[in-house]
């Protein structure tokens, strides 16, 4: 393996075939893709591109309307590239028609901005027209790789190219860098797709000035933290801020990072990481414990049910890891990805497909809920919502979990030199690009629901093929053409080197049982509290499956034996647990000075990413220990 | 004893001799009376009744500034009551002069609606116009009783007749019932002190015309349940809206059934007490769990960071059981006004008696604090303060602390018929009047501290003598002139009845023990936790004791033995309590899959009320159980 050399796999090398992500994709391209589509739709989003709106018709475009629709467009074209339709494809021509039509010719594109704020273009950093750029950007690379069409990336790079003049090279803008980060990874992706060095230096410019420029303002209720301008990014060295601005930055300055080698962005994007996953991230994968600002927090503040855990930070989260997994070799980095994909991200869309969670709390209690939603709005506080919506009026969460879930195939493997690393687990054909050779793979699994994992390998040649062994997994088996090998991992992957032949078989069983985990001692949320996880995935208890029992108060034994089965949550089979717990009897007294009688019942379990998908009813991720 | 004729035995008739109060009561003579007076005169509190105020001035008088001034005379007068001072009474003097001076010539007194909105008197209902008038009547009484001078008696008197005239005969007010109450029960004062029937009518109209009238507006951000009224008071079954409002109202209430034996009303006033105590208070007492409208939530919500818990509104609620224990003889009315008193009130104030706190969390983590205080002001949660302070914008809990202190043997006694009952415990000698007879009494204890505490009566006759055995204690010991008698409690009192001789002694042995409590299992923030509580002492752990041990992950097992000692905090002496406590060891893991090593160390523990004050420090009053 050589070291800074990695180098991504696209989902458009793989095909999923079957296993937990086929359920995904299915449901995603059959209901969220046209759902998101209906409510945009709806909502005046897809009108706004004509430009047409005036002061007192209804649906106002918003500074950040583009996005949706260019995420959403993101999102339909990683389905479309795997299987074409007409239909679908008919839509997004329409909605680039549009933006065609409607760009201004100096390559200007932001309805807000064109038919609310004309004068007030690029003159307020906090107001998201960059973002808007960088995910038009994203969207048109998406819908030309999947059809040939090249006219949403043309207007894209017009824009990219109004872009650079005003802010690289005139400096004509009010502020120098975007309050809401997006635009570098854009840029940076764009770069490698047309192979123009302008947009490198853009995204390079943009991440350079970053913290250094006295015209950067802030909103007047936040400050330069929250949105990641607080310092030159190469002194940031904790996660601060809008977790998302902050992870699309950091994703953005891990591209960078690659593509330069420079040691020390390379540095700093692993202290980021580190503060994150050792300090700053919910067992779930979740991070920004707070509504205020949707921010990062500080050291081990993990509150439960105020985890405001947005499922866009996650998706950043896995897009920062996976960055992170070309620039070196650990296993940690896919860990952190799966930890925020099985658990967070999923748990933002509903098994139905078309409802979505904003907000991922690690426990609800409905009671609270209700005395909230019966106060006059001044004395209301904020809570998460108990159960998913159609849509939001910020509505980012719905098309990012499309344009993740369409390319999850992005997360199966990375290459390095000669070496192929397996990263994260997936049913699904791949035939990738190694040093000049054409390789083929067949992997199959259940996985997260099953330990085993096997590759058939399609092709032959000497290479290195690295498997990842997960963090949570304190047993591996490892069988090469049905003859064992040492699992013995070196920073979470094994690695095999050998010319390996057309046929040739590997077998992973991973030991997938079920596990207890304590929170830090500094975690004052998690003491004397215990999560429980199989594989990936974090296990929750809901009041629905378990008689409505306090589940604050119910107490698993680090012991216990936990039962496994395969059971269906509001339709979808997947895999429960059971355990003999215990709680205290129902009592009449506010305070007793006598230790509760137990009863002993049996817990019943669910993945985490399953909640809230049969009512209104507790939750609970953390139980107490006995 | 006889039901429904319970007396109040005034402070007046007491002399706090030693103990526990004598410290207390010492210390806010000689600093907290000054203190609250300096505070006032420089912020402009009294100033203010110079009704002088021009646009442009500095401090502006606020709506509720009278009720400052007149609760912090009648604090000082109670002092004054039990020992004249010329320079005090001066000051006094000085500020009723000014009452007097600017009160309107039909009786209105408020300088915010003199100087800056005269044209809005009696518009706006939340605005503290009859809040203010009550805190006038009571400053007015007590001053006269303190003095004998009648002159603050007659500007409240008058401003209490042109309320009567405007509210109840007239209604020419826009409103018809206060928003802050406080009025109901200083009319019943009022009606009691001076015989004049009216105050009782204006009190009871009040009452009954609570939840009836539709010119009863709210705030625009609150609703009519944070006032009170929602239902006529006769319906209002929970305990709702602004904590300190409905605990006024329910001690005017209570004060309306005594004196009218009216069922209903007396029904009601037991089933808000039994759904306080029982429902919606924490185990120091502190009621009202949240900032949003300072108010009461839900049944079993006790979040412990964020508890609001504000100083008056425990005050209140002593004010409300003193009213309750005159309807009937039972003793939780006085073991809820201890706990009250002894915990969360005396929280309010610092061991230096010049600072003071409004909220009284029951666990505090200064990682919180310090990133909140460094976010800006929109990005801010409302977190209780960690070090008590000199004077508030809003400033009523150090002015109601100070006639509570002041007038604190009113919770000695009260009589009933021929009984005498011993409500709360403190070193005083006491005459007070009984069915015609004059009884004098000498109780000695060290109470709270101690469980032992004696009477030598200095008077004979025959009556009954009513000894409360405190709802957390297991076991008394009673002896009469040393003779052991049966101390079997009825609803909490054990009645002695007797010829009694002048000498005669008794003595009461309340077993003291150290005691854990746990939380009803449908309180999500204590199960798996325990209090620590001795006598009616609840206890909490500082860092600055513990070595700065994460104090959340501290495990006490339900029979561990705790060591009492008597030690200094902040130059008080007072019972410590130290314990063999486990915690985990500190650890690098986020998250481990490991029961973590617990390592035994010796807990400290101090009386609730003196924690924060040496300094900002991790507080915590729940414990994991072990």
């Amino acid at each position: 393996m050589e070291k800074w050399s990695g180098k991504p796999v696209s989902f458009a090398d793989s095909t999923i075939i079957g296993g937990f992500w086929k359920t995904e994709q299915d449901l995603c391209r059959k209901v969220t893709v046209n759902a998101v589509y209906d409510r945009f739709e709806e909502t005046g989003r897809f009108e706004a591109l004509k430009m047409q709106w005036k002061k007192g018709m209804p649906n106002q475009p918003h500074i950040f309307w583009e996005s949706d629709v260019t995420k959403w467009i993101e999102g339909a074209a990683y389905f479309l590239k795997k299987e074409r339709d007409p239909e679908l494809e008919a839509k997004i021509d329409e909605l680039v028609g549009r933006m065609e039509r409607t760009q201004d010719t100096n390559g200007y594109l932001n309805a807000y901005f064109t038919v609310v704020e004309p004068k007030a273009r690029f003159t307020r950093r906090t107001d998201h027209e960059l973002y808007c750029a960088g995910h038009l950007i994203e969207g048109a690379i998406a819908y030309k790789e999947a059809t040939g069409k090249d006219n949403m990336l043309r207007v894209a790079m017009k824009y990219a190219d109004l872009i650079d003049r005003v802010f690289r090279v005139e400096h004509s803008a009010a502020f120098d860098t975007p309050g809401h980060e997006e635009i570098e990874l854009a840029l940076m992706k764009l770069y490698h797709y047309t192979g123009e060095e302008r947009y490198f230096k853009l995204a390079e410019y943009f991440i350079n000035t970053r913290g250094t420029s006295d015209r950067d303002e802030t909103y007047s209720f936040t400050d330069q933290e929250h949105m990641q301008s607080h310092l030159p990014v190469r002194e940031q060295v904790t996660a601060e801020g809008h977790s998302v601005r902050a992870l699309y930055l950091y994703s953005g300055m891990a591209d960078l990072a690659l593509e330069t080698k420079e040691e020390k962005l390379t540095e700093i994007c692993r202290t980021l990481f580190e503060n994150i996953t050792e300090k700053r991230m919910y067992i779930t994968g979740g991070v920004g414990s707070t509504c205020r600002g949707e921010s990062f927090t500080f050291d081990y503040d993990f509150p439960e049910y105020t985890a405001y855990n947005e499922t866009c930070a996650s998706i950043a989260l896995a897009l920062f890891c996976r960055r992170l997994w070309l620039i070196e070799a650990d296993g940690r980095y896919a860990d952190t990805a799966e930890r925020a994909l099985y658990n967070t991200v999923l748990s933002g869309i509903s098994l139905s497909g078309d409802s979505f969670f904003y907000e991922n709390p690690l426990a609800v209690d409905p009671r609270r809920n209700a005395f909230n939603d019966s106060r006059p709005e001044g004395l209301k506080e904020h809570l998460p919502i108990l159960e998913r919506v159609k849509v939001f009026g910020c509505s980012c969460c719905p098309p990012n979990l499309v344009r993740t879930i369409g390319s999850i195939g992005d997360y199966l493997y990375s290459t390095a030199g000669n070496t192929i690393f397996a990263q994260c687990y997936m049913d699904a054909d791949t035939t990738l690009h190694l040093n000049g050779k054409t390789i083929t793979l067949q992997e199959r699994t259940e996985y997260p629901c099953d330990g085993k994992i096997s590759w058939t390998l399609k092709s032959e040649g000497n290479f290195t093929f690295a498997v990842r062994i997960p963090g949570w997994c304190d047993k591996a088996e490892l069988l090469v053409n049905g003859e064992k090998v040492p699992a013995a991992a070196e920073k979470g992957f094994v690695y095999l080197e050998r010319d390996w032949k057309d046929g040739d078989r590997i077998e992973l069983e991973l030991e997938m049982k079920v596990k207890l985990w304590e929170g830090n001692p500094e975690i004052v949320d998690t003491c004397g509290r215990v999560a429980v996880t199989r594989g990936p995935l974090v296990y929750c208890a809901e009041g629905v499956d378990n008689d409505d029992t306090p589940l604050r108060d119910v107490r698993i034994d680090w012991d216990a034996a936990f039962e496994l089965e395969k059971a269906e949550v509001a339709g979808r089979e997947m895999p429960v647990l059971k355990v003999q717990a215990s709680r205290r009897e129902a009592s009449k007294a506010l305070y007793s000075d006598r230790k509760g009688k137990k009863v002993s019942f049996q817990l019943k379990l669910l993945p985490y990413y399953a909640w809230a998908n049969r009512g209104v009813t507790e939750m609970d991720v953390w139980f107490l220990e006995k």
